[in-house]
């Protein structure tokens, strides 16, 4: 379709590009903010999760952006990647996406005008398949190819999903399987292509498909979700440590439900690896126990994600239930664990196994 | 304040390095977007302007994303400069913002954090004395420097300014001089300095002024204002052709009466100019009427603005009291022209005067 490989033309791909939780807190804390609104239900000033802002008593806005340099070859699969990733952050706030613009930097002089449009082709058709509408954007003149999607949904104030919500007993339910950062690394700088590297394929299509649980969901499963986040650059650990931080719980994770791509291990013990499998291990360093993983399970669950699934805490009754009402959408969707009590200190838990036969969590 | 100049740390400077009008529709001629939202009362695809989403009968959204590489030496500057120039986009709309997300962008190994910081405090600051909120943003490890924002606003859907109500007989008011274009050049790849190079410390500082217009207008004067436009990377030219052409009229401009920076003329006859300067003429050359301009006039109408002022097509009877309203913060705005019955084709028309005294317009 396209005869230039995107990922050939990076330096870093996807997620894997953004800047690390650490150095961001660094930056942040020299910034003067002044008080927030009191409309601003949900600050995100971490730069990472969505804002919520209080529109009237019944309406409240989801905003968020995310954009990144391709993880995939194919114009039309990053547009569409790209868009759900960005998509994902509505969601994970229990949202529904509105409107969305379009973040655009690529080099004009070497691409043809038919690459850019099958990237923004590929947004399209998943921002329509979101019931959202595409509105503009702003494009610049640039080096290396960046797209994205500055998204703004819809949501109750009463019935907004943040990440503060996990009760201990809630369960920990994965959406989609975890694996695409050193997949996505491989693709790039190993050897078979997206044809011959056994996952990759999966892990394309689980990146371009909508994190789009909400409508899944009868009220009262709706009502069963305590917390909810997406799982993106800072990897299954990284994200688990803010929701169980954010909630003041801890997380234990069971690492032989956790759903993962084929080719996952194999690529991580090939050592097909990005600077977030470090960085997030940093960032995680002083809440982690994984002294029972298997050595390449103890860099999985660092790896970082480009439009992963979401992770939900739910009640523990309604926790099979919401798996089955999702899995037509989301085969892979397991419960991945459970919420504990923190006794003072934020720890994530990864085991291999949990206590507990599958059935009874 | 910081070590780095950051004009010396890319290529292509502010609006300048946006992708030029033909260039953009030729990408977005291929693109097949569904059909739009009845809410959706002004589409922003064209990638330029703001679009209009209706929220209830009361309220609608105004939202824009601007960003870019930068145009000024100093950190805080740029995210002041870069911010008022996001947030134009609102006040060009008529509305008033209320949330904002940064768009950022730099190369991690070499910047020091304060700098970045230095950046977003500009830019804080700017959003808060725009009375908004700065809810977020996304970071990238990037090899040049880009920042800007994402910007939501409010207005009432009955009070919308858009760029295609002018009428024959409105007075075409610009509230910021002209020459940002070819005075950044010079600070880029001249000698000087900000402090060394007349006009520059002036073109600054008006770049780092809110267009906020909206808040010195009392209600008769808002109702007034036939259309508005905020003039950026397009030019003056540029921009008065799309809202001449969306309004199915002409303009007329006297330059005598356009503001323009000091050192403006000298810089571009010292030929300071960027590609945009070029690709401005292309755009609007089928439009244009210039023959009786001197050379550098000609050069200046394509002059592509960073935070440009607003041209606003205002009643004819109302002109001279909206000047003298927003004269208190826009200290050089001007009636600069008149729009005038296009006889089937848009032109516009740019001579050294116009017919009748400054009094009269």
């Amino acid at each position: 379709m396209c005869a230039i490989r995107l990922t050939q033309t990076v330096q870093k791909g996807g997620c894997a590009a953004k800047v690390a939780a650490t150095e961001l807190r660094r930056i942040l804390e020299r910034v003067r903010f002044p008080a927030r609104h009191p409309e601003l239900l949900v600050d995100g000033s971490t730069f990472d999760d969505a804002a919520i802002y209080r529109v009237s008593p019944e309406l409240a806005l989801v905003q968020t952006i995310d954009f990144f340099t391709p993880i995939v070859d194919d114009p039309y699969t990053f547009g569409r990647v790209a868009a759900c990733n960005a998509l994902s952050d509505v969601y994970a706030m229990g949202g529904r996406p509105v409107t969305a613009m379009a973040v655009l930097a690529f080099p004009l002089a070497s691409f043809e005008s038919e690459t850019v449009a099958a990237i923004l082709q590929g947004a399209s058709d998943m921002i329509a398949e979101a019931g959202a509408n595409f509105v503009g954007g702003h494009s610049i003149d640039d080096d290396t190819l960046k797209f994205g999607l500055s998204v703004t949904g819809y949501v109750h104030p009463d019935r907004v999903w943040s990440n503060q919500g996990a009760r201990a007993g809630d369960r920990l339910i994965l959406t989609k399987p975890i694996g695409t950062g050193t997949l996505m690394a491989r693709l790039k700088y190993g050897e078979g292509g997206e044809t011959g590297i056994p996952g990759v394929r999966e892990a394309i299509e689980s990146m371009a498909t909508l994190n789009n649980v909400v409508d899944l969901l009868s009220p009262g499963l709706l009502g069963a979700v305590h917390a909810a986040t997406d799982i993106t650059g800072f990897g299954l650990s990284g994200h688990a440590w803010q929701m169980a931080r954010a909630s003041g719980t801890s997380f234990r994770f069971g690492m032989d439900r956790v759903p993962v791509f084929e080719g996952a291990r194999v690529s991580i013990e090939e050592e097909f690896l990005t600077k977030a499998h470090r960085t997030n291990r940093e960032y995680t360093a002083a809440a982690l126990e994984d002294a029972t993983l298997a050595p390449w399970q103890k860099t999985l669950i660092h790896d970082p994600q480009t439009s992963g699934g979401l992770l939900l805490s739910v009640a523990p009754e309604a926790a099979a239930e919401l798996v089955a009402a999702i899995r037509p959408r989301f085969s892979r969707a397991e419960v991945v664990g459970e919420v504990v009590a923190s006794e003072g200190t934020t720890c994530i838990f990864f085991d291999r196994n949990l206590p507990g036969t599958p059935h009874e969590l």
